[in-house]
């Protein structure tokens, strides 16, 4: 505990996060995404490539780079996305990128791959150690695990939801494989009950999980590298709307959701830092300043409202959660980015994560 | 060469055909399906478990063996099939079949798998070391590495067709995993391109490849453990209606064929033995009685009439092929069983191989 009762936490890293931009700046941008990230406190996030005009070329990649280093009030690294042709563009990007992303079940964005020799393309010509990030659910999860081996590919396993995932993953690890996964505080909290409710609001990929998935995550939760929040934030509307596009915002209510769990003996703090910052430093390989923190009242709690939060979207599937634990101040490189509820440092204020 | 110029081999193996019996009789029976294996060079062959009921459990197993074993003219064996939830039964039935046969890309019969917690329930289950066969196409293949080598599992991928298939299964094998695979001589000797002229009798699964998918089944030859004939008859009728089944004939029509690519120094006779006859009875533990032999007229020429086959379907994909290389006499346990046309055993002469 610091000074006021306040307990100092690392800054967090959420290695999976969608900002929109270029694209989809309705639905958030690098300013309010960021925003939205120091407010959650996070002090480093991954943004992900499936914008309309997906990141899939040297060119769309460095035009997203210094669009947000204009906007951003954190720092922020970048996946690249696997296409199934613009292989022999990894060696001019990789030194750029946090990782690949392979989306290998459907998702929002055109970047959809299913064909096994462009899969193997991929295996064969990403070059060097850092992570290849799959959305795959099921069988492609197995799949996927045959070609890190085979191609000795580290991977990373994007918001793991079923049962029958996760305890082939703990087989795998057990046996020396290179992988690492993620889930989501939606699996977490959430399951396919709550959809009735939600709506629109409860429809993301992968689907809410039964009661039984949710239970073996929470049981292997020794196997789960990190939890990601997937911040994949659309309009009210077009939620609201008859074919609600799939994703749903986190950035703001996954460490308050966590702190709750401890709060409630499910999780101890310790497992809560290597989940949102050890690992996530060390599979990403994020150093961060030593002058860095987020520091939490962990006596305050409250209720989620989606009108209070950063993020454009201004909604959440956690709305009325009554959660303990509140971000009172983030500090990044010795300035203080966050507190009491404002952003204080300008667009342009974080940096590039190469 | 024995006398009269005839060459001696062994009687062959063929452990991938569907005799259609019991439930599609109008296709092929046990007597009509193993006159055909004769007449083809084969003197054991080992059955599949997609009948209309299929066989699932241990009572159709019994039924299936039962009635075969007054019908069969060469030796036969079985493949059990995997249900989402039959492996409670798998110690029973083991001693009784050939290997266990999985479902995971649509084909006749109802079935397929595509739930990853059955599928492992499957792996987990399945005991000793006989093999699970496996319908895997595309990312299935991957899927299949994946699951052999986690649960050790010995797998045999049927009908393989595909360049990124193989070249995926060479590099499993280089690295270790238990594996073995087949091709078709449909695979081998036909390409999409002969559809347009073979309509519905060119339609089967796995499709027929391209030419460059095919070159490299050609290409990778020393890869490939066995050729089977997925003999897979259907009426006239049938294949010439607006939606035609899948699958075609094979068991008369492989060795002359693959007799043919030995004339045109496409394939060794070494190589033809081992991929039609050692590696078969390797894998599938069939000890063959050493007065067993299938002679072949070499000098002989002909083309391939449907109407000329034993097998009830009476018709081939390859109808008018020249091929070299004729069936004279087939000898089973000292007993001649084919000679000049003939068929000269009774139904059941044929033993059940277990």
């Amino acid at each position: 505990m610091g000074k006021n009762n306040l307990l100092k936490l690392p800054g967090l890293i959420d290695p999976h996060v969608h900002l929109r931009d270029p694209g989809s700046t309705e639905k958030e941008d690098f300013f309010t995404g960021t925003c939205a990230a120091v407010a959650g406190g996070y002090t480093a996030i991954i943004d992900m490539p499936n914008n309309p005009h997906p990141i899939t070329t040297e060119e769309a990649l460095s035009e997203k780079i210094s669009l947000a280093s204009r906007k951003i009030v954190c720092d922020v690294g970048f996946h690249f996305g696997a296409s199934p042709s613009n292989y022999p563009v990894y060696k001019q990007i990789e030194a750029k990128v946090k990782g690949l992303k392979l989306y290998l079940d459907q998702t929002t964005g055109p970047l959809l791959i299913e064909d096994l020799e462009a899969i193997l393309n991929i295996f064969q010509h990403w070059p060097g150690q850092k992570p290849i990030l799959v959305h795959a659910e099921g069988v492609k999860v197995a799949m996927v695990l045959a070609l890190s081996y085979l191609y000795r590919k580290p991977v990373h396993f994007c918001h793991i939801s079923q049962k029958s995932e996760i305890e082939l993953i703990k087989k795998a690890k057990e046996q020396g494989f290179l992988v690492t996964c993620e889930v989501t505080p939606h699996h977490l909290f959430l399951t396919q009950e709550d959809v009735k409710n939600l709506g629109g609001f409860g429809i993301m990929k992968p689907p809410l999980p039964s009661k039984r998935d949710q239970e073996a995550l929470w049981e292997n939760l020794a196997v789960i590298d990190l939890v990601a929040s997937d911040h994949a934030p659309h309009t009210l509307a077009e939620k609201q709307s008859p074919q609600p596009p799939f994703g749903v915002p986190g950035l703001e209510t996954t460490l308050p959701l966590l702190l709750t769990a401890v709060s409630e003996k499910r999780l101890t703090l310790e497992r809560l830092v290597e989940l949102t910052f050890l690992n996530p430093s060390r599979i990403f390989k994020i150093q961060q300043d030593p002058a860095t923190s987020t520091e939490v009242d962990l006596q305050e709690s409250y209720f989620i409202q989606g009108s209070e939060l950063k993020t454009k979207c201004r909604w959440s599937p956690f709305q009325d959660w009554r959660v303990c634990g509140r971000v009172r101040r983030v500090t990044l490189r010795g300035q203080i980015v966050f507190e009491q509820g404002q952003v204080l440092v300008p667009p342009g204020f974080g940096r590039i994560l190469y």
